[in-house]
């Protein structure tokens, strides 16, 4: 598998199913894992990168469950490729930005994906389509046991997997929902259920991470801290907590069609013909506008849309995806004009 | 002829033929007349009028050239059907604001219009698409003869013409040209062209007449002075200013596509859609956005939509338009979904 060959498919999280998958994207979990034989990515020069690096596509190559991986040398990528593996949620910003050698292994449906010499030596994340913590936890235990039986994890009998970064000490789990509220933001009560959920020490964040705007009103809820609680509470927290937001979004969507029905059509109507029509437009106005007509597809107001054709347009009018399907490296202008053109020959009205 | 016969056709003045139609709508020449065996309309009292009434229709009845006019009884309209001809162009909004007996006589084209019992016993007007002041003048030259032949005006030696207000007395003529001037309107330079026309005793008003913003980037250029004017100089003091306003609205015009071909073809293009997506939509913004897509198909930027429809879509997403074409009375907010539902079904994209 070649990166270019990524660029025409689109991952299983994006397919737009499983439980409550017309407000939650995607249920993702990271175990962050590190090998006893090796020190910490912050204290390792090149030689130790590079060794950890060989080991990992080693011994994972001989494990039968493991070797249908494909390994991508994220360190001679170029800038625009391993941007795109960014956008497809592969590698972290992180990962994309730092020195030295380093790698992502990922199978061909794009759940599973494997960080090697990110903040820790292994960052393993499984990625579902839809609410279904339970799924991705089974696939994860499974990979990482496997993943076990070839390497020697750094592991402390009293705090658990140890980690670069103490708030990913005991389990290093990290439990992620993408949910979609784009009702919540239109009723303003957005920063009302952030609140409630910074209480209870769950973090919320935009599309791509830290420090990224929440663009297209998709936001992220995670687990903050990991030590001291078991695999089981870590998403119980977030498992429990994710169907009572969704249940907010729900009941905002059912007070804006009662409120003004005429006026939420309208909003949505106007935002697919905007994405149908311009000429010129940018990444951030082509999220909030496909926001609208996601939820406008949810609520039955756009008739011949579906959900997964909208969840790979996100993706795919990022700037890197652009450039990729476009083939070359575009100036900001020049995405502006490709994204528009990009909508226009896959959105074209069906219905006359 | 009935009334509701009007809504299904359209005037000649928005074929978009003759001459610099592309950006001149319609040239319009009126003439006050009052007949000398009556009052003023300002002295007249009911019975007056009355008679004003019936005498103009029985006289020019048993004229040969007059005979098809068609009268209809403006003041036993109802108020719809009166803002209906004022969206027409072919009553003014006093004559279907005032009081007592008044009547409008129109032909089969709309070109000529005569309001009965105006500010004026007879206001004669002609209508032509384009800039065609010498083919109005011609018509309604010879409509005013034909009139003459009839009824005896009030003119004096001297002064000429006798009108209500000074203001026309002489020839009591008015030459109007509508013209479509968005690209000076973007590029500021609009108050610029106005202050230059007001220098020469020009009058620039809305599309709509005195007192109404100008909508849609439609502007009627006329002359504010007849007295002690030929003809012939009032249809050359607006007929030769105009072609030098046509000439800056294309200078503007070129200049957008200079600056930024991309930036113009977005906004036409959005406009055009936002158009056809629409659910609910004002009639000021309507306006504003048919005037960016009329002249992105002048600029060859639209293919599958011809000028002579977005002229008509002016006219027919009016309030009383939208009324009549819907058959019934509507609500402010019942006419905004109204119209948007008739934006979305005459301008489905046909190039898909």
């Amino acid at each position: 598998m070649e990166i270019d060959d990524l660029a025409s498919t689109s991952g299983e999280w994006l397919r737009g199913i499983g439980p409550q998958s017309d407000i939650v994207m995607s249920s993702r979990i990271r175990l962050a894992r590190n090998l006893a034989d090796f020190p910490f990515i912050r204290q390792c020069n090149d030689i130790d990168r590079a060794n950890i690096d060989s080991t990992v596509r080693q011994r994972l190559g001989s494990n039968k469950a493991l070797r249908d991986l494909t390994f991508i040398d994220v360190a001679t990528l170029e800038a625009l490729d391993r941007q795109f593996l960014v956008e497809r949620q592969l590698i972290s910003r992180e990962h994309a930005n730092s020195d030295g050698a380093r790698a992502v292994a990922i199978d061909g449906q794009e759940q599973l994906s494997l960080m090697v010499n990110e903040e820790d030596h292994l960052r393993i994340q499984v990625m579902k389509s839809g609410l279904d913590l339970d799924g991705a936890w089974a696939q994860i235990n499974e990979l990482d046991d496997q993943i076990e039986q070839q390497l020697t994890y750094a592991f402390h009998e009293q705090f658990g997997y140890l980690t670069a970064c103490p708030t990913n000490v005991g389990t290093g789990m990290r439990v992620s929902v993408l949910v979609h509220l784009p009702a919540l933001v239109i009723t303003n009560q957005i920063e009302k259920v952030f609140r409630s959920l910074q209480k209870i020490n769950l973090v919320v964040r935009g599309l791509y991470g830290e420090g990224t705007q929440a663009m297209g009103d998709f936001y992220q809820v995670s687990n903050q801290i990991t030590l001291g609680k078991s695999e089981k509470e870590l998403i119980d927290q977030v498992g429990d907590v994710v169907p009572v937001v969704i249940d907010y979004e729900r009941k905002a969507r059912k007070f804006l069609i009662e409120e003004d029905q005429n006026e939420l059509f309208d909003q949505v109507s106007r935002a697919y013909g905007m994405l149908q029509t311009a000429r010129r437009i940018s990444s951030e106005e082509t999220m909030h506008l496909l926001s609208r007509v996601r939820m406008g597809i949810n609520l039955g107001l756009i008739g011949d849309l579906e959900i997964p054709q909208v969840n790979e347009l996100f993706i795919q009018t990022q700037p890197a995806h652009l450039q990729k399907i476009h083939q070359s490296a575009l100036s900001t202008d020049e995405r502006n004009i490709e994204r528009a053109n990009f909508l226009h020959r896959n959105l074209k009205s069906q219905d006359n």
